[in-house]
């Protein structure tokens, strides 16, 4: 099993887990935003399926490793949000994976529809969940950290001016 | 915020608004009936999310510029034409966009299904409601207007004698 | 047929129509909004299966007997609202009403999915699509009436004030 | 309107109708069905949306016609099979057109879920529904045709014979 | 086996059957409406996973008895008008009941999505489904009895009236 | 934790286990079916969200405490049958239960959409599913049972000649 | 406007607001689980619809006000939990309500369905929902709170127990 | 008929059966994993609309001809799996096939909400429900058959291994 791991390197305030390398593609975004607010991360696989002892390994440890958040992806009948949930109090952040032919409908359900007493906070179905999980993680971080907040407030200035100045194609078109 | 926009040239009578620049290919055939009808209209990236403000006050301010009617498209958890429809009178018509892999269910409902209170008029998933979206614009305005209502009766018959006398490519097929 | 009906006394300017008497449950509020902002209306059974002439009628008329709206409640496989916009350039408004086991999913779709070139103003399934018909055919109606449009943001203001005033049985809760 | 082509040539049997001529892709497999089994068939363009009239024509005048089925194709919000049945007793075949982004769904719900009263005989999505809808207008006019039922009975063998002897490419086969 | 009932007295044209008695409440408007028009027919228990056999049965002597028409209605994972029209050509029309907590659309599309070659005429889920699988049949048998398409003209002449003649418990309701 | 338990009187060839006490409803029938064929169980709550540890251990000793079977309910976000199935090789069958508004598709996606590689046999929502899960652990038993194949031959026999027997409330039912 | 309101005595870290004084039925479990673990909460009506501009205000005064997070519930289009997370950096966790005939399916789109830049946390439908969210409200503010991770800790162990210790009705139950 | 295949060469202890020789490529890795597992298979069409009679012939003999297990794929309105274990006690192991439009929600519900009495272990839709089908078979030959188990806690071991070794294309990656 994977311990050796856990000692490694840099601090991560966040795990970014996935069932599945494949899955990385959806959850590329969510790394993405977090190297660009600076906040460190690690990129793992771990899967409730086929190793379901690294899954709780993973879970049981992550509070003392120092983990504020975990942000985990998974597709088709996806438990391993919930699992990691069941495990831990740090608080994860669920993202539904298309991995089937029912688009994420599954997945979806499989991680929002958790009972009462073990919460997970999940987002949209693919990419854009993936990019809302790291900037929650980030808000959360943000509570006792003035600079990212300030990073964050300024992220969503940049991103409304971007939307408001990218050119419309209509004939008829206002660009402020 | 973009103000000054709001008093540029020619006075629109519907404004077809959108969240992002990348939803025009959908909106594009509302734009195009209204141009076919000689509506004069206005194309606008309002987001609800990204741009709040700006969507409180595009909708504070359309009924004082004389908008009559809002075409509004938006997908995933689409926000904008119910936003808008709590904000002013002027008749909001939603339009819900394909923007997640649940084929626009998403945004059909959350547009569709607004409480007792606030109506937003809601259209087909995609191009087909855009294309009606005008049209139902043009049919209010035609309320006041008899030769638009003359040119929307004849633009039905034109659709009409187009749609029987497209070739159908069957064997036994009978063109009137 | 129902002909010399059409020549009875006031002038309605909305019709409230509905695919049976049974229906009439759901529409209820759209009549008592109508009556409450003081619309004359008329509500009527115009079934889309059991008498398409009827309807075929009813919608041929309705711009010469001066209908500036319908109100078109129906269910299940749910034609009504649809033939209708078929049949005249009046806006016609559908209020999805649930009639199967398929809770108004199936009139919503059977409703809003209409095809480029006849537009729907479809609004949320039951009672409160019916309150938001009734509510949008005004605002129609407030482009030419002030009063109308003074009364309609009043009632705004009315229903906002009774929203924050209503007593929260909560433990917690702050009344302004 | 097409009136003159109601008094052409052969008697067909069978009415193959459907919304667009766009709609024939889906259709096809029906009227290539009609055309082996040797039952005189018609394919027409008869829009519910754009051309009502012509919809109520083609009904009324189905029955003295001689046409003793009428297959009718349509997408989105369907209505076509159901008004053409709301005005003739020749039995209606609805199939189920994919031409929304909801894949077929909203077509089903809007043929299948008619009200009591008006019958319209429902097949599967798409294609496979074409080919049904043909099978099954031949099974009807079989009940007085002893060689159709024959012709039938064999196509069901040749059916049967055909997918037990297609090699099936797997390592361990058995092709009996 | 029941053979022996297969011989019983008078001459059904029309078999009803259900996967079990307790579908009964489900399919009687089906019975009525066959007895309303003078159609004989006879009701049986057929059960596609209970009794296979006599379901094959059932099918294979449907032609000889004279069955013009089956009506079969089931639920959940509805097998029973498939594999009827798997083994007869007798027309086969399907109703799908309310059997699961999944509101009937798990039997509809059992029962609708038919691969292409074997066809089933699906009708709405639940008792209208019934009444039209019925008023179907008769249809069917219309085609050689000019008495029966007199009588059915003549009930929807009848419904018709009804549907307007009914009182609308609406104030400004207007019955013709 | 319950350890002990484990070691307690009888041996249970299969396990009955549920997210909670209030499941039992749901899983009573596969109960009874156990009972009724004379087939050891125990009856177990495992909960994969409150008692992940708990679950973890069930399933680790299942099969050297010589279960042949663990039949698991669950509903909502039903994470128990592929979490059981994930940490052992004693087949695991998994009874989506209605325990949220979504009446129960959310448990059998959750349930059935397991991934390549950890296999969970999947039944009906609700009852149905309890009983045929019970039935196919016997199943499986019998492989090596002579005695209770010919019990679940035998069962299969009453039921059928029960369905057939059982009266029907038609008017015009044969009764075989 | 209820400015007054946000001056008023304790000082609140959470915050539950409703659309409706009728929706504090669901969101109950979450004001008593903050009360259960001695988190000071307000509960307030901000509707998205009727009282856009308060919402507004609620958001943007949310930070200074010292709200560490928003628990919003919503049913139907359910635009109140994006809204306030589209005006605030403070965590938005959003419970989907049932309010109208689709069983929360469309709240739980509108609500977790949003675009990549704005999150919002969501939960399960109804009540396990806002229980859920007050946990994980609790989880969050445990980040600096040794006491509070203590409490969230031993809940989690009594529930377990509970689980474990609650009578199990059935013939072979084990209780540990 | 096919009898005569019944009598060839190795004696397969699974049945993997298909509606289509077309659905060959979604159970494809069925018939790998039990290639990879030493167990001897056979793969066959069986189409219980085209060939219902070879469906019962084949479920009749399943016992006799030492079937242990039989996996079957269909799509659409997927009846084989549901028929096959209505005449066998054969363990009948459901994929559904994505087939039609639906996307393989139609062939999963039809095979899975099977009535109580006749069980069927419904997998994943589509090749993951083949490849799961088939591990699940050898688990239950696994039963009796220690070299079989150990080869299945192997082939789990190994793809756990894979799933941690496979390089995650990601900045912060941690390979254990």
């Amino acid at each position: 099993m994977p311990d050796s791991a856990l000692t490694a390197g840099s601090t991560p305030l966040v795990g970014v887990v996935m069932g599945s390398a494949s899955d990385y593609d959806t959850l590329a975004p969510a790394c993405e935003v977090l190297a660009e607010l600076g906040i460190p991360y690690e990129a793992r696989v771990v899967s409730a399926h086929r190793t379901p002892d690294w899954l709780f390994e993973y879970a049981e440890q992550a509070h003392a490793r120092g983990l504020r958040a975990i942000i985990a992806g998974a597709g088709g009948a996806a438990h391993l949000p919930g699992m990691l949930a069941s495990k831990t109090l740090v608080p994860v952040l669920g993202v539904p994976v298309v991995a089937t032919p029912l688009n994420g409908l599954d997945a979806l359900l499989s991680i929002v529809q958790m009972p009462g007493g073990i919460p997970v906070a999940t987002f949209a179905i693919g990419k854009p969940g993936a990019t809302n999980a790291a900037l929650y993680a980030a808000q959360l971080l943000a509570a006792g950290d003035a600079a990212l907040h300030d990073a964050l407030l300024n992220r969503r200035r940049v991103k409304a001016a971007e939307a408001l100045a990218r050119p419309l194609n209509a004939p008829n078109a206002i660009i402020p």
